[in-house]
C-alpha cells in the first residue's frame, strides 16, 4: 500500500509500504476513505515531536471501512463503515474508567506519532472498539471527518472545560481549525456573545459566517479596551485560548471576568507567564487538556441532527495519492485561506 | 386605583381599590405597564387556592415603573422600568442563600396569592432589591413580560432540571405556555430532537413553528409506540411534564430511556401512580419544583442576544381595563388558540 | 466441581456441576475463595426472577482467584487475586461510554441471573476487563468481597445518588445490609446527622455502633414527628430508601425537606403513590437505580486506606460446602441477627 | 471605645477612637466578644495593602453581640450573637446573585480595609442580614471565630475548587493557618491520603495530629520524589496551594496526576512561572479566589455536628487590650508556634 511515510524533519514521502496486519485480538485494520492534516503534523513535520521517529507513517484523524477485526472485537465487523478517533482507548485502564481516554495507558494519542497513522490506504488501529465509531447512514463524510480530533478537541476542551452557558459572552483567541471548532461547538450553549480574536482578517470574516456576533484584530486594536468596551468593563465569561503561545495566553488572563473559566486549547512549547497577583483574587478556573473523544457519541447525535455541520471546516479537497501537495497547503493555510483538507482515496 | 378583586369562586372584579402604599424599607411600589393571566389564575378562579381570599388582588407577572422606593431598596430607584418575578425573595433567608427563592421564609409565591398582585394599576413589591429586575434598553416589553414567570419555569423546573444536553431526545408533554416555553428553552442546549406531545393540533402546529422536530396526539397515536419508533426503542433522554394529571405523568414513566430525567412541571392537584416496579432499575431522575427565577439574569441576557424571543408566546392583546373579558378568552385557550394574554395598562 | 443449582421455586442444591470453560476470547475463569448470599438471591429462589430458570448456577458477589483468561484479557492474568462485580460490564456498548454499566447492552446484572453465577467453586466471567477488580495485597478479603455489590449499591444509588453533603441531615429507611452500606459511605460526605429507621431494635442498635447518630423504630414512633422535632420542622436533606415496599417509600415523601432528595435502592415489586400534590411545589429530585459499580475504584482506595472497613457488615461465616445452610440462616436474618454471611471455598 | 488604628506602615495602635454608628438602614453595630488576627492584617501593616489608610481600623474577623441594627434588618435584632463573616454581601447585585459575594459591587472584603474592622470594642457591619451568621447555642466561641475567615477560606477555595473526593490523594503545600483549615475541612471527603507539605517541622507534627497522613519537609527532602514513591508516579489528585510564592506553586505543577486539582489559596504578590508545555496535555484544573463565605452555613451545620472542631487552631489568648502584644507573637508565628491567636473583649 502507500502511505505517508515520516523520515525526519522536513522529510515525508507518499511511498510503497507494508499494509498494516493485526497484531492482537481487539485491533481493526481499516482501509481509510478519507483523512486530513492537523496542525500536529505539521509540529511533527519540522522535527518538533521527538517520539515520531524515521519510518512511522503520519495521521490520526480518518473515517474508512473496516477490513478486517481481531478476534475479540465485538462492536464492529467487516465492512462497516467507521469513523477513526485520534485517541485511542483500551477501555479498562484507571484512566480510561474514568473516561480519561487522553490519559490511557494503552492508548492515548499514539496514531502517526508512536504508531503507524491514518495518512495511508490501510491503519491498523488497536483497541477497536473503544477506539472506532460507527458513521451513522445519513451523515456525510466530510463532517464525519471533522469527528476524528478536531471537533471533540474544541468542543472538550474549549467550551466543555469553559462551561459556556446560555447568555454568556465567550472570547475565542484564534481563528484556525481548532478555534472555529470551538466557535460552531459553543453555540450548542446558546452564549449571548462570541467574540473572534485574531490577526487574519480572511479568518474573522469566516469567523463572523459561523456565528461569531464580534471579532477583534489585535494587531489593529487593543483587545482589553474593545472587551472592556462591549462588556462594560466586566470581562468575558469564558476565554477558549486556541494558539499555544504566550501573547494570545496573556490576553485571556487580561480579559477574564471575575469568576470566568478559561480554557487553553493550544499547545503550547514553552512556560507562560501566569499573573497571580491580578488573578489570585479573580475566583477563576484555569483548565487545560488533550482531548478525550469522550463527547463524540454526543456529537455524533448533534451531527445527525443537523444541529452542527461541521463540513463547513473544510475548505480544500485533494486525492490521497497527493497528499504532499496537500501539506504544501495546509502549510501555509493563512495564504491559501485553508482550514481543513480532505484527503480521499479514491 | 383600578385592580382585579377576588371575591370567591367565579367572582373576580376589575374595580376601585385603594392603591399599595410602602410598608416596609425594602418594599417598592410599581404602576404596571404591562400584566398577563397565567393558568394559575384560572385555578385561584375556580377556588382551588383556599389561601386567596375575598379581597386579594389577582395576578403574580408584570412589567413597570417604579413609583416609589422604601429607605433600604439600593437596586432601584423612581423611574426605573422593572420586570416582576413571581417569586418573592428575601435574599438572606436559609432557602434563599441556597437560591431556592421559590421557599423565601418571608416570600416565595405570595403576589396574587398572600398578598395583592399584578393584576392593577399599581402593586407594592416587598424586598425590592431580590424580586424586581431592570428592564434594559433594547428588550421589548412582551418578551420582559414572559421572564415574570412562564420561561424561568418553563427554563428552570423542565429544561435545567431535566438537564437537557446537546444531540438528546426531549419529550414534552403538553403544548401550554409552560411546554412552549419548555420548548425554546430546551433550544438553548440543542438537543438533536424535541417531541412536543399534546392532543391539540393547533397547538401542535405552533409547537413545530417554534422548533419542535415531532409531534405526537396522543388522541391519535399511541405516544410510546411512536416514541419507540423514534428511538430505537431506547425512549427519551429528558421527559417534561408540563400538564399535571395523572395520564400525562404516566406517559413520561413509559418513555423515559434508562438513565433518563423526568422534570415535572404541571401542578398537580392529586397522587399519581409511581411506576418503581419498572423505573426502580432503571437509574432515572424525576425532580419536581416551583420556579425560583435565579435564572432571570441569566435569561434576560439571552433574551437582549435574541438568542431567544419569548414574545412569540403572545398571543391576544388587551387594554388593562378589559382584563375581565381577557380572562374569558384565556379561560377558553383552546378554542381561541390563546397562549399568553397581555394586557396593557395605557 | 460443586455449586448452587437452582431448580425452582425453594429448591437450590450445593450439587456437582460441570465447571465452566472460557466461552469467548474476553472472558475469565475464576475459582472461587469467598462469596456470599443478597437478599436478592432470596427473592431467586422465592420464584420471583422468572429470567433465573432450572440449572443455573446462583450468586453474583464474590472474590477468587484467576484460573484462567481469555486471549484479550489484559488487566488480568493467571493467579491474580480479584474481586468480582454483581454488574458485567462490555466496556463499549453505549450504555458502558456513559458509565451505565447496569445497563450494558452484553452485560448488566446477568450473574446467577442469565448466567451461571458466583456460588460455585469456579466461574465464568464474561467481559473480564471491566467486570473484575484487582484485590490489592493489605485489603481484607471481607472488606473486598462486600465490594461485589453492598458496598457500591448502597454508595451509587444511596449517598451518591441522594448527593449527601457535609453537615446535612441524612435518613436511611431500612437498616438491612444495603442500608447499612449506605450508613457507612454517607460518612464519606460527613452529614452533621444521620437517622436511620427501621422496626429491628438490634438493627438499630447495630447502625448506633456503625455511625448513626440517631435512630427510630417506627413500630414504636411517629417517623414524621421524629423528625420533624430533630430538624425544626424542616425535614431531612437526603432520604435514602433502602427496603422496597411502599410504606417505607410513603416515609421518604413524608420527612423530606424543600430542595431535598430522595434517592431509591430498595427493588420495588409493586408501583407505589407518588404524593404529587404536595411535591411539586417541593423542588425534590427522587432516583433510582441499578448499581454500576462504577464507583469500584474509588471504594477500594478508601478501603485501602480504611477510611471505611465493611468488612464490619459480616456476622456469619460458613464454608462453601455448608451453603445450603447459610441460606437458612440468612434467610432469618432478623432472628439470626444476620447481615451478610461470608463463604469461604478451603 | 478602643480600637486597633493603623497609621502607617508598622505602626498601628491599640487607642481610643470613636464609636460607629448607624449608617444605613442595613448596617448593625456589633459588640466585639472574640476576634483574631489573619496574615492579611501582618501584610497591611508592612503597607503592602495600599487600600488601608491612616485611620483605619483593622481586623475582618470576630464574633460579637449585635448592639443596634438598622430599619431594614431582618435576620437580627439587638442581644443577638453573631459571627461577622469577613466577606460584606449586598445580597442583590450581579455577583451576589451568583453567589460570589467575595466580588459583591457594594462589598467584598472591606472590613479592615476599606472600612473600619474588628479589631476594636465595636464594629459597624453593613449589609448585615448577608454579612452576619447567628452563633448557634452550643457552638463554642473559639469555634465560630474560626468561621469568620480562616475555615471558609481553606475550605471554598481549598477543597471545594479542588473537587477533594472519598479515596483521593491530596497534598496540601503550606501547614500555616489556611493550609490547616484545608487540612481538617479536606476531611470532609473522606480522601484516602492527606500529605502535608512544610519547611516547619513543628507545625507538620500538629498537622499528623489533625489527620494528615503523609508530611513532608521541602527542607530535607525532595518532594516530586517522595510524592512519586507515594503514589506509584501517579502524582496527587488534588494539591492546595497555601502559601502564595513561586516555589510552593511550582511545587504543585510538579506533583499533580493527569486530570488533577490544583487550587491556589494563597495570596501572591508576584507572577509566576505556569508550565504549560507540560500542563497543556495533563487535562488539569487550576483555580484561584477570595472566599466567598457562602459556604458558611454548611459549615456552621458540620461545626454543630462536631463532624469538625476548628477551635483546635487556636493556640494562644489573650485579652482584647493586648492586641498589640499578640500581633508580636503572631508576627513570630513560626517560633511562637501560633496559629490562631484569640483575642477576648472582657
Ligand atoms: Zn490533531
Ligand atoms: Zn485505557
Ligand atoms: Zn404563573
Ligand atoms: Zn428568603
Ligand atoms: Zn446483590
Ligand atoms: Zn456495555
Ligand atoms: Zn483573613
Ligand atoms: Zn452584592
Amino acid at each position: 500500500m502507500k502511505a505517508l511515510v515520516y523520515h525526519g524533519p522536513s522529510n515525508a514521502k507518499w511511498e510503497e509500504k507494508e499494509a498494516p496486519k493485526l497484531l492482537k485480538p481487539s485491533d481493526a485494520i481499516v482501509r481509510i476513505v478519507k483523512t486530513t492534516i492537523c496542525g500536529t503534523d505539521l509540529h511533527i513535520l519540522k522535527g518538533d515531536v521527538p517520539a515520531v521517529t524515521d519510518g512511522r507513517t503520519l495521521g490520526h484523524e480518518g473515517i474508512g471501512i473496516i477490513e478486517e477485526v481481531g478476534t475479540s472485537v465485538q462492536q464492529f465487523k467487516k465492512g462497516d463503515k467507521v469513523i477513526i478517533s485520534c485517541i485511542t482507548a483500551c477501555g479498562s485502564c484507571s484512566y480510561c474508567k474514568k473516561s480519561l481516554y487522553a490519559h490511557c495507558k494503552d492508548g492515548g494519542w499514539i496514531l502517526g506519532h508512536k504508531i503507524d497513522g491514518t495518512q495511508a490506504e490501510y491503519v491498523r488501529i488497536p483497541h477497536a472498539d473503544n477506539s472506532l465509531y460507527h458513521l451513522p447512514e445519513g451523515l456525510d463524510e466530510e463532517s464525519a471527518l471533522m469527528l476524528s480530533d478536531i471537533l471533540p478537541t474544541g468542543f472538550e476542551i474549549g467550551v466543555l472545560n469553559g462551561q459556556v452557558q446560555p447568555g454568556q459572552t465567550v472570547a475565542i483567541v484564534g481563528a484556525g481549525p481548532i478555534g472555529m471548532a470551538a466557535l460552531l461547538t459553543a453555540q450548542f450553549y446558546a452564549p449571548g456573545r462570541i467574540i473572534m480574536v485574531d490577526t487574519d482578517e480572511s479568518r474573522l470574516e469566516t469567523a463572523k459566517r459561523f456565528g461569531a456576533t464580534d471579532t477583534i484584530n489585535p494587531a489593529k486594536q487593543d483587545v482589553k479596551s474593545v472587551i472592556d468596551q462591549l462588556t462594560d468593563g466586566v470581562g468575558v465569561d469564558v476565554a477558549i485560548e486556541c494558539v499555544g503561545v504566550e501573547p494570545t495566553f496573556a490576553i485571556c488572563q487580561q480579559i477574564i471576568a471575575p469568576g470566568g473559566h478559561i480554557a487553553n486549547v493550544g499547545v503550547h512549547g514553552k512556560s507562560v507567564e501566569l499573573h497571580l497577583e491580578d488573578l489570585w483574587i479573580k475566583n477563576i478556573t484555569l483548565t487545560t487538556g488533550l482531548v478525550n473523544t469522550s463527547s463524540t457519541p454526543m456529537l455524533l447525535k448533534s451531527c445527525c441532527a443537523k444541529t452542527i455541520e461541521p463540513n463547513k471546516l473544510v475548505t480544500h479537497h485533494f486525492a490521497l495519492n497527493d497528499i504532499e501537495q496537500a501539506y504544501k497547503v495546509f502549510g501555509h493555510a493563512a495564504q491559501e485561506k485553508a482550514m481543513k483538507v480532505v484527503l480521499s482515496n479514491s
